[in-house]
């Protein structure tokens, strides 16, 4: 079970999480729980850090911000053994979850669970584990896993102790087909793919932080998000309850050929025209985007007509948008081209589904009814499970509620 | 150095706590740096374990509280090396400070100070420490080591790097022959003996835990009480600052007969009148209010004038005069006794001094100092270094004052 800093902003929050996890010890299960900082509180250590000296230590940064998990986690077992139940809090350092030295961004190389299980087994003791940190083995240095980076934990120490699920408590309950403030059809998901979850959280799916999903695919760890609004009193726990389960594919028995749409209109556009059709070009470009910390998004070029030039269209955050044209100017000699042009009032409509892979023609599908609305689709790109469109910004809600339709997202009308 | 919760109340207090670390740096000392939590900290998470429940597990408490100092000197470790000093912050379990498994006032059992003396040697690195907690080797469990711990944490570690020095630096600027709101004539004592120091910490003189002081003694590490006010800048570090040491008493040359006079009016006194002059009478006393967890500070027994029957008299906070007079009642026939009386309205005065031992009439000077001033005397009791005296608590300034004069302790008139 893992709870976010806004389940535990308070005592009288922790004391809802506690009962929580007494439901799901009374029902007979083994539980570790892994608890970010109250809410506020890594903001406000982080602060503190940047009063400290503009350019800080990492190793030091991590020493200070690490500290909000290790109470909560304190606090949540002070709880939980108010309640009857056994219970003991494990920091990073004294489980351990061992990361490597990439202080403020580590990453968890290994989770010794051995001592967590045999405590389950012996004492029916609830681990309560900090999220977000680590230690360096070589070093002896407290490390933290980035923003966000108790999703990770969570799903990590599922891995380590071999947990049947990972239950990731939010303020969202569950992962849905598109954004509901968008399209009020939008339904939650019971079940999604790994792989869709990648696709659909890096698309703007804000639920879980990418690397847990990751982690979770590759160690196989069922993820359940699930709302930490829920009263626990009113939770039966032999129901099966609200959320989304994210797992291996071969769990979705019937699965859809399209599962969601993710869709961002922070997006803008930029074409290099008549770009020399020769080795090099693409690194000449791209190159010096990255160099400028610069994100690009969709790339999409074309094969030449003529054998010479080709055009060149991919898509940075609209932020971005003004420096990138400088930069690709700035490399023009490097590069080679006749004209840049772009535009800031683009949308990108991301269309998901592990069904497609065995399924022909659902792009195809998606052309035609948006050409019937005279949507002009400005590029394309796909992958095995998934297709991405650029449309102009003020298509995007009208495209996202026909494609949901379109693919039978819709729920039933009540 | 030791610096407690009020100088590193912010980052700007801590920004100065820097630079007196720089100062000492710069003067081409090796510096180990004990720090408490920020002013306001450690209460707050107090006060949170107690909302999460009114018992609760006391490995946890030290678990939560101990992220205060964490916190500290992670944040003075950052704003040293943005002023170009080579520093890093250990956490107890770190260097590591082993204790017993007392959590909440665990005891230091070992401290291996070589890698820290190591760091200074190879690189010049100052180590901040976070004070005030330690590991239980054993269980791998977080300890702190009680209220004002930071103090005994600084002189521990000062004892295992075997520093020429522990500097505490204070809200006050050293330790005065008596309370300078009540003799404006105390001065600063430039050095006081650890056995003094020890009467005069417990009798009041709130400078330093008394903890803090034995572990002194028993390691010989001279303590030094300076004011954290004293702004940086200000001092040159080739000077003898201002302050007061605590030290050997062979260090101190020229030993005054008196050092200092403490006095405590919180006092209330407790007679019992014809107790039978028999072994285990005063065990049949003092064992209920033991048990009451009742503080008896001075006992007074005189040798029986008869040989059947003693009075008994016994001084307890004035808070809990009623409470022991009922515990004393109650347990009377267990006792064998004729009257109770007893008074809230008394003071104790203690005169201190490692001289006393080699000079004859120390005391009787003062009885017949305060017979001239028509105080009169309810008990008296000595030892070696020390003699307190009960008196009615309306004399008490003019007691002190007058034993101040008596013993040459008056600074000059400016």
């Amino acid at each position: 079970m893992k709870f976010g800093g806004t389940s535990v902003a308070d005592i009288d929050r922790i004391r809802n999480v506690a009962l929580h996890v007494k439901r799901e010890v009374d029902a007979g299960h083994e539980v570790a729980v892994v608890v970010s900082a109250m809410a506020g509180t890594t903001n406000k250590l982080i602060e503190w850090c940047r009063e400290a000296a503009a350019l800080h230590d990492a190793r030091e940064y991590d020493a200070v911000v690490a500290s909000g998990e290790q109470v909560t986690a304190g606090l949540l077992t002070i709880v939980l053994e108010g309640l009857g139940i056994n219970a003991r809090s494990w920091q990073g350092w004294q489980v351990p979850i061992l990361t490597d030295n990439a202080h403020g961004a580590a990453r968890i190389i290994e989770i010794n669970g051995a001592e967590l299980v045999r405590r389950f087994k012996e004492r029916k003791e609830v681990a309560v584990v900090a999220g977000f940190q680590g230690l360096h083995k070589e070093t002896g240095r407290l490390t933290t896993l980035g923003r966000g980076g108790s999703d990770t934990s969570a799903v990590a120490i599922a891995a380590a102790i071999r947990a049947d699920r990972c239950d990731i408590y939010t303020d969202v309950d569950g992962v849905y087909t598109t954004d509901p403030r968008v399209v009020p059809r939008a339904r939650r998901l019971d079940k999604v793919a790994f792989e869709e979850m990648l696709e659909l959280a890096s698309l703007g799916a804000k639920v879980l932080q990418v690397r847990s999903v990751e982690l979770g695919m590759v160690h196989n760890v069922r993820i359940f998000v699930r709302s930490s609004f829920d009263r626990p009193q009113d939770i039966d726990p032999h129901d099966s309850p609200p959320g989304t389960l994210i797992c291996d594919e071969g769990e979705i028995m019937e699965q859809q050929t399209v599962t969601g749409i993710a869709f961002s209109r922070d997006e803008a556009q930029i074409s290099v025209r008549e770009v020399l059709d020769k080795p090099g070009v693409a690194a000449a470009i791209f190159g010096p985007l990255a160099e400028a910390n610069i994100n690009v998004d969709m790339i999409v070029q074309n094969v030449s007509a003529d054998g010479k030039t080709t055009d060149l269209t991919f898509t940075v955050p609209a932020a971005d948008y003004q420096r990138s044209l400088d930069v690709v100017a700035k490399a023009r000699s490097a590069i080679g081209y006749a004209r840049l042009d772009g535009a800031t009032d683009v949308a990108k409509i991301s269309v998901i589904g592990i069904g497609m892979r065995s399924h022909a023609g659902v792009a195809a599908k998606a052309f035609s009814a948006l050409a019937e609305r005279s949507i002009n689709i400005r590029a394309i790109t796909t992958s095995e499970i998934k297709f991405s469109l650029l449309i102009d910004a003020a298509f995007t809600e009208l495209a996202v509620r026909t494609l949901h339709s379109l693919y039978g997202l819709d729920k039933a009308a009540p």
